[in-house]
């Protein structure tokens, strides 16, 4: 997944941005194959929306110091649980815990925790995209 | 914060129960004088809601392993961020994040992170009771 | 509280229509005083705002067969607390809801089952607004 | 649906406790067949979280005194509807709401008002999943 | 389209009704074929649903003077990206943006704005929405 | 207001950076004094945020064509109104409206219309925070 082989990367203007390419770099190590999905699926409605999400949420936001990659992923399956209506973006980050080191135990337990915050029901439904990530990739809690 | 000498555990026929006391020193070690407080707050009109966070939320959620302090407080914190109608629960599990060993920069870091996923105006509010906290405890970002 | 003698009926040309009859009687009856402060509050702003609160909200809906005020009241307690950002009209529905015979202790009840759908911070949050309203009243759960 | 003979129950030590026995029985008064489901369905990745749901959820909060059956499950329509990102849970609990007594007329009822509180979008998606409902049962509004 | 000649309108005491009447035009005029099946789909479970969408969405609200139509759509394509849970109704309203002149280009603007502040995943989720509509009606942005 | 004189910009390294110049006046053309009060109540807390609101909101997506600055704000108003929990955000953008010469009339009608989407209460309360923007401008509806 570099940059200057991929689709997105080759038909963008801001390609040699340093935010750009760092942000790239950054969606490959978090989301990997689904953050290229993603991007890619944005090239026929809306390329630049794909654009902001690399520079600014994994060049701007993921990228800064402070938080270490593994907190940053259960703070983003911890709100995307909360949210609830944002199962395919969820799906993706559960995956992307995955990718970081967060272990699946980690990723239901924070989910479960959910159920305090925003009800059973935004956790449950969490719960079973949770359990399509981990039947996809053959993983499963200890 | 002894639940032998504080007015829920006393007036609570629940006292002696394993998951009461379970909840309680959790409840303690995480958010302390503030929840406390919380407790206190619900005794004049439904104190069974303050036994559930004790037993449920505490006994059972938090004092489960898989999950470390630190990272189930990230978790809240972005949670209550996102969902944005809990402010004060928010400002609760700030003083929590930090008394668990989570930095001033990491909430930070976790609060601004939900621009992403939950708007800029989830995170701004949220940015602004955590000033509030910080300046109530005296701390600030590195 | 007569149609006839306060100020937005007298203002608004829809006043002999009978939705907007039926609606001023049905809120009357659910919201009493409360009810009247908001429509009063509205005619600075958006005084179409009241009209259709009355003429939709409670000319048509309330004023439905097959649900009886109880419920209707003791559902609208449930959805507001559930959204979490609507405390005002919370609080004019708890005040709904005893003015048609809900209970306290029933409201209290209502709130509390929300922590299971909405989350805990939801429910908090509405049993301190529940708190301000019987304080008001003078009642108390039993 | 004994909790001696299923699954959920055989295989969780806490069978014998006298809450999951009060939550087992509750669910199965309220949610049937339906409520059997959502239980089986978490095994495989939280099982922990069924145990929650049959403990807190039906032992604790479905089982206190104050509020009957009835009421209970028109407030969860409510707030599920209210909500929008819930419609299998929303499912299940139409299904409880005409287990324990509320008529279809009522369902609908209290789903038709939420469109004042969260608007017509959510009102209409709840009723889409109540039809689905209700041709599953064989049942209509009178 | 003609209210006389559609079943809703034929079976509905409320037809010659002037609020009805001009809500039906204005449905007609805004959400074309895609509006009409709205109100057929709820013939079955709830008809006066219908009619109130027609009669106060917009026999009243969407007939108001003060706002065009155009700007009305824009701003229903932002509430219901932002609402995140009411994908059916924002390809509904998105049909009814291109019926009354909102380019291709704006709606996408709208939504990706949303990205600010509702967050990515409730944009992302409406532009996929939008590439639905956009295939079906053969348009793309300039 | 130039950002030459200003303190974030001052003590921002990335002043000379085009994206934060062009967002940095597109703010200043949209939400003017409020927005520097936003941007200035952020330097104790997360300056950061500041620059990505100037750089990402303003320089990225309210500098985009395709969508005209009175288009862009009634969006904004229309979504800070259902999403419910963002009342200072919407105030900000209230004068927003006002400043890139959207109408009193059409922010009333804009926020009314939110009803039908998010329901009564949200837009209620974003009436109320109307009222005090209008009494703060000296202006008020036709």
């Amino acid at each position: 997944m570099d940059p200057a082989n991929s689709s997105p990367a080759n038909s963008n203007p801001a390609y040699n941005d340093p935010r750009y390419q760092a942000g790239w770099h950054k969606l490959a190590e978090v989301d990997g194959e689904q953050g290229q999905r993603v991007i890619d699926s944005l090239q026929g409605i809306a390329p630049d929306m794909a654009r902001y999400i690399i520079e600014f949420g994994f060049g701007d936001i993921y990228s800064r110091p402070g938080l270490d990659l593994r907190s940053r992923e259960i703070a983003t399956v911890a709100a995307l649980t909360a949210l609830g209506h944002a199962q395919p973006q969820l799906r993706v980050h559960i995956h992307g815990a995955l990718n970081v080191g967060v272990t699946p135990t980690e990723v239901i337990e924070t989910i479960m925790q959910m159920a305090l915050y925003a009800g059973f029901p935004a956790a449950l439904n969490a719960l079973f995209s949770c359990r399509e990530v981990f039947a996809e990739r053959g993983v499963s809690p200890a």
